[in-house]
């Protein structure tokens, strides 16, 4: 899918950062050092629940009013009752189902009404050629350019597949943005038209990010029912059977895309989600299909792209090596693709001329590609040769027929009847046409997909795959034309059979999922070549997996998102290192009885996003961890003008009465029509929601951590945007903003009265106060792990809850710190020692071939040896610099 | 599957806690409290890595012989290469395909053998009826007598289904036997046996157990080639693997095998094992219908129980309904199912008087059971209106049958042929044989499951659904017997098509799986009906999930596993629950500076399991969890009589020389001989294996648990076999038992030293001693949970890590514990308040139709009031009663 939104996005690296958050699914929770707040809690909890429930003026009704009082009654109940259901689960269910079937069939619809229109402007000017190409090519380029002119100003998030973007939000990292409304009507719109200019594109991964923005946007309109869906866990969750519903309906393949789903955005997944993915992508499928019924397309609810082959005799034994091979070139062919993918988007961002070309003339790159796709394509162009003229589906329906296309003898011409003309040409034969065919469209393909507008991969790289099947079932059948079975029964070769076989494995490959074999026996209708199938596709994942990351990982790696690899199989070497072998020993750390100056201190010398908080530098002993920008806050608030001004207006109050507390009120009247001043423009940058980049704006993320530290000693004013008390959470962006130019405003006038020497004299008395930690928010259980920890274990713990990072602790001691970047080094660095490589599940079939050579394997021993010779790696900066390493 | 083990097992109920052991996968770890031992294995292994690995001989030889030289090093290069190569998974993981291919194969030709000798023996014997019924009954009553006495002698782990033992062992419960070669073999020719009699039992549930076993033994000998095998963590994963692999190869289902495999054992999933699974599961079942294609019952590889549905037209839109009915009806029987053989099982267990008498006459209930069974099958008896004479293969083969029975008009007969001739009754017409044919295979099979042989429950259900959705076929087809469709084409109803549906649908409620849905598939080979069927499975489990547990968690709960009941659906309060609701706050602990005396007065105040080790009492800042085991050890150690000894010989030796060496030297001789005394009986029964237990042996179990500590004070006799200094592992348990008997024969000898008050006054100085925690094992990150986290994220941890307690602090310091009962009877109490019901993922949908009314939910919010007013709860005592409190 898509990996487009980095092509336009190189300069947006500042802003990387602020684009996720992570949240912990342990320790999560805040808490007050002091147990005042806690206590305080707990009575205001019980005071809640004694005080009766005001009555709603509904309730108050049944006694006011006499008449018709039955009749309101039943309706209110009625109401209640309702209202009361919405908060079940398989309500909100099948309201998912229910929107994300329309949403689909609405869709395919417009769709196949822009193709319609499309081949009927193509048929009506069929005297003039000029004409007919001009219409051929302006047709797409004028949808895509639409399309991703559309996405680009409404919400760049929709650009894409957004599978990737799942897979982390799924982890527990919050992206912004990508879960809106906007996101959601920018992505269906610009879906609809990128699909309707007959562009190589799919709509299963969007598809997947549309059902998830559904199920968020839902459960936000259902949460005006009643408080059920302000859990984050529960929506969590609800995300999860969202992908499973996305898949589902586009496919009507329940199973399948309940399977995919799981396989694609999940490392563990919790049965519970199964059966809610279960549930719902059924009902959406079935939904979508009795649409198709209603609509007459269908006479009954059937397979999308159902299949005729025989059932007694569906293949023979001797031809699973023909299907092994299919399985084992499509691994190759899908390793390559994700390849070539990465390969453009590196490509064009890398060339400076091009991108900056392209970054002032955005539109001007889906038109270019899209002009030469389709001119390519142009039927009585070169798009004789590769069936130019048909569509995805069409496509897909021809390579799935039942009949055999090659020549049998010398008149034994096939007949090419309906839509299958289009394979046929007069001066070329079928092997020709097809070779053809799966070459344009590889590239075309992966180019098309680079595309900054919303689209998928599947579907285009499936289409390869059958036409590749295709491809050898034809040699097969032209090899073996009464075919292989030498008994009394002569069971001819089915190519169709192989294109299945084909579909399967080129998608699998691609996207590192052994579930396409179920979607195609969903789509086809048909289970009788599972075998050849499931032998193809675990084949083609095999060894794919040992030569790429998945199409999705690929892309998580160019957008820089957090991820953590998958263990490899088989590494024994993994199951003996262990936390002390990667730990970072040399953290910075935060003590109960530490003064202001230490907290300057730890601040400047680590980039570490939590700090520990230990009992004291002695007894080392853990109590909690305190996340840097409160860390921040604590220190820029003691240091603060407004504190300052204080301490000063205290002092003169008692010298002289009046004059201060009047200036004070000018300047807090005057806040509003100082606020244009350019005098600080720095200042306001967190403020300003950055609408047009091609990342996520950090508008809505909060303020403290979107202001980056910087590592020279922190000069007084550069903290004054932090100088707020923690913000309590319910405190709204308006009104800081306000209260941050309050402070500046108050600085201004204040640094007149005090002199830079006397101001720096104050700050240094202030920083040699001891910390009161009692305003800041401390995670009282920070997730925790001991030294002999095996990476295995660590792993397994880290991907099970989402953690980012955890410290190593000895009978209750600080010992050290493990971040999700040591370990992915520890697991990467395990086998390449050189960057991004990954170890997938089946990777091992590689090594099997590989690893005979004795050198291969000494080099890794030396390498784990020096890993273990030098426990104290020489980087102490922990987090934060993580994109820095990955190579571009 | 059989929930047999337990008829006769009542009286092993004391024997219950030493049957499995808590291995957590978090905070397993141990570590001395001094870091001594630390710096000193760090340096051992550093050692280790330096120090060059000696040559092997074979390697020496490649220098020594010249003749023959380069043919043996090719050999032995290969030798080595292939030894290199058992390491990687995929090696093990087609290594246990092929095994259990072949075992599933095998077992089906002896079953079919068996089967077709009795089919022989009655047809052959067709001149006499009491011949023939004399014959038809004593046959199978042989056999699963035979199955019985031979499981029972061999390994009376064998029995029954093994699902919810692996659910358990998954869950990383150690249950000692369960995957040994003996129970692997006694389950394997139990099995065949059972099958082999045509009573209705199935192989799905034990052939889970089978892989498993085989997964076990394979890794065990395969570890002789090298130490990949030795990692704990693997072997885990390699039995989730396992357990799809059975699945897959007994029904030939891959895809459908490892999702059941997934939804029957796991609460979460590691996407890992997924693909493991896949992988090996599709080898297995390609092997084993290969070779259903050599021995040429098969022309090629289909599907075990292939179908013949039309293609183009395989249901209407307006027969759901009718589908929709047979979820709904299979929902009803499965819950009635798995209510009935619970109650058959807790039947006999409590009538005291059929106990005893069972517990006597072990073989007399199978042989019983069988022959009510066979006499009600015999086929010129009442078999005849119940097509008694087909076995379970055949049933399901006819019933799947594409043709529709039931008479369409007067003179259309429909023509019984072949096997089919079995469902026809001259006197009877064929809705009447299928209503008895289900009804008396209904309790049939509720009571054959509860036989002590191995068996499953899974296809006797099986076959039950597809009757049952034959019959409404059957009674569609004569209700509309053109077809419901009124346009051009006439589409006849197809009665296969419902028995398909139903088959999934009872499966799936039984066993509360979605997965049946793809198991049929797979087992027909057609999947035209995938909505229907999805439909009718989903129904029955919304139906059977609101009602029943899962017959293997009913088996769970009745041989009394230890298991985490699952969240339900939609329950919202769930997310309002907080630790601080249900933690535990009067916990018993262990200070660092605590005496001996501490100790003993903590174990006598509690029985928990782990306890927290704190700083002080003061401080409360927990440092680690020590287990119950290694505080006694400490204790017993400190008052060991052992101990006495050697202060008393220090100073007797001062006093006089030789004469207390010498006695010393005589004592220790003797000790062998003295192993027979008869003294001291109570005290060799730890070491004793109880081989004839129902239950399993704690003969591999340390010694230290499988003593409990009595309540009353502990008399430092009682204490002996403990005074060992903590065993270290290497220790075998020979050497432990040899010295245990030493210290008793030294304690005879100086226990007539010291008079009892001596030894009194000297253990009261002991006790005042402070405690040495240096030979203690400590688990110094024992988890942590705050007051704070709600019910639902605690069972997600509890599950996710399979945890069973963890305690609960603030800022470092303990405030509470939390344990596996503490949260099971949160969630079971929030919804009954009253024993051993569960809230299953689908249980919502039967809440929606009885939460109308207010009382209910007034009821539940007075039981969560209850929950919040009283924060402390009244008992003091978790861990160790869990099975008091559940009703048998």
């Amino acid at each position: 899918s898509g990996s487009s939104a980095c092509t336009m996005a190189s300069d947006s690296e500042a802003q990387r950062a602020l684009q996720y958050e992570q949240t912990l699914m342990y320790g999560r929770y805040t808490q007050d050092l002091g147990t005042f707040a806690k206590d305080e809690a707990a009575r205001l909890r019980l005071q809640e629940e004694d005080t009766p429930r005001p009555r709603r003026p509904s309730e108050l009704l049944e006694y006011t009013q006499g008449r018709c009082a039955p009749c309101r009654v039943c309706t209110l109940q009625c109401q209640r009752f309702l209202i009361s259901k919405v908060g079940e689960d398989w309500v909100f269910l099948i309201l998912l189902g229910l929107v994300m079937a329309l949403v689909s069939w609405a869709m395919d619809f417009a769709i196949a009404t822009c193709l319609q229109a499309q081949k009927w402007m193509y048929g009506g000017l069929d005297t003039n050629v000029l004409l007919q190409y001009m219409a051929w090519v302006t047709y797409p380029t004028v949808l895509i350019t639409f399309s991703a002119g559309f996405t680009q100003i409404l919400a760049p998030q929709a650009v894409g597949s957004g599978i990737p973007e799942m897979k982390t939000i799924l982890r527990g990292v919050v992206l912004k943005e990508y879960l809106t409304l906007k996101t959601f009507v920018a992505k269906v719109i610009g879906l609809t038209c990128a699909l309707g200019s007959g562009m190589p594109l799919g709509k299963e991964g969007p598809f997947v990010h549309i059902a998830s923005m559904c199920a968020a946007l839902l459960s936000r309109f259902l949460s005006l029912f009643g408080g059920f869906y302000e859990n984050e866990a529960r929506n969590i969750e609800m995300l999860a059977a969202a992908c499973a519903v996305g898949v589902g309906c586009c496919f009507a393949a329940p199973i399948g895309g309940v399977l995919f789903s799981i396989e694609v955005t999940s490392t563990f997944f919790a049965v519970r989600n199964y059966w809610r993915g279960f549930f719902a992508a059924t009902f959406s499928a079935f939904i979508f299909r009795v649409l198709a019924v209603w609509n007459k397309d269908e006479e009954t609810i059937t397979a999308l792209f159902k299949t005729r082959f025989r059932l007694d005799f569906p293949f023979d034994l001797q031809e699973l090596p023909a299907f092994a091979v299919i399985g084992i070139a499509s691994g190759f062919g899908g390793a390559l693709f994700v390849y070539l993918n990465r390969k453009i988007v590196q490509f064009m961002r890398r060339q400076k001329t091009i991108n900056r070309f392209l970054m002032k003339k955005r539109l001007l790159f889906p038109a270019l590609v899209t002009l030469i796709i389709s001119t390519l394509t142009f039927p009585p162009g070169f798009g004789q040769f590769m069936a130019g003229q048909l569509t995805q589906k069409d496509t897909l329906v021809t390579l799935f027929d039942n009949q055999t296309w090659a020549k049998r003898g010398l008149n034994d011409e096939f007949e090419y009847l309906g839509i299958l003309e289009a394979w046929h040409h007069p001066r070329s034969n079928i092997f020709i046409t097809l070779v053809v065919f799966i070459l344009m469209k590889f590239w075309m393909s992966a180019l098309a997909t680079t595309i900054p507008v919303p689209c998928g991969a599947f579907m285009p790289v499936f289409v390869i795959g059958a036409a590749f099947g295709r491809l050898v079932g034809e040699s097969m059948a032209a090899w073996f034309p009464d075919g292989i079975h030498t008994d009394s029964n002569t069971y001819r070769i089915v190519p169709g059979g192989y294109a299945v076989v084909g579909a399967a494995a080129l998608s699998g490959a691609v996207t590192h999922t052994v579930s396409t074999a179920v979607i195609v026996f969903e789509l086809t209708g048909q289970i009788s070549h599972i075998l050849p199938v499931m032998i193809a596709v675990i084949l083609a994942n095999a060894v794919a997996q040992s030569l790429q990351p998945s199409l999705y990982d690929s892309i998580i790696r160019i957008k820089k998102l957090p991820y953590l690899p998958e263990l490899g199989w088989g590494h024994h070497e993994k199951y003996n290192v262990r936390v002390e072998d990667i730990m970072v020993r040399d953290i910075r750390y935060v003590t109960l009885n530490c003064k202001y100056r230490d907290l300057q201190q730890v601040l400047h010398s680590t980039k570490m996003k939590n700090l520990p908080l230990v009992e004291s530098a002695e007894s080392m002993i853990l109590l909690g961890s305190i996340e840097r920008a409160q860390v921040a806050a604590l220190l820029s608030n003691q240091l603060s003008p407004h504190r300052r001004l204080l301490t000063l207006r205290q002092k003169e109050l008692s010298e002289d009465g009046h004059r201060l507390s009047d200036a004070s009120i000018r300047f807090q009247i005057s806040t509003d029509t100082s606020s244009g001043t350019p005098a600080r423009p720095a200042l306001r940058k967190p403020l300003k929601p950055a609408l047009k980049r091609a990342s996520s704006s950090p508008a809505d993320s909060p303020p403290v951590p979107s202001h980056p530290i910087p590592s020279h000693p922190i000069p007084s004013h550069v903290l004054t945007p932090l100088s707020l008390p923690p913000c309590q959470a319910q405190g709204t962006a308006h009104h800081k903003a306000k209260r941050v130019r309050i402070s500046i405003v108050e600085e201004m006038i204040m640094g007149d009265k005090m002199t830079p020497a006397e101001i720096l004299e104050w700050e240094e008395r202030q920083l040699d106060q001891l910390v009161d930690f009692s305003s800041a928010k401390i995670d009282p259980a920070p997730f925790q792990l001991v030294e002999h920890t095996s990476l295995h274990k660590t792993h397994t713990i880290f991907s099970l809850l989402g953690l980012d990072h955890a410290f190593v602790t000895s009978i209750g001691r600080l010992v050290g710190m493990v971040s999700l970047k040591e370990l992915r080094k520890a697991i990467e660095g395990s086998l390449t020692a050189k960057g991004v490589k990954v170890r997938p599940p089946l990777a091992s079939f590689r090594d099997s071939t590989t690893s005979t050579t004795e050198a291969d394997t000494t080099a890794l021993h030396q390498l784990w040896d020096r890993h273990q010779h030098h426990p104290m790696p020489r980087e102490a900066s922990p987090g934060g610099d993580d994109d820095d390493n990955t190579p571009k």
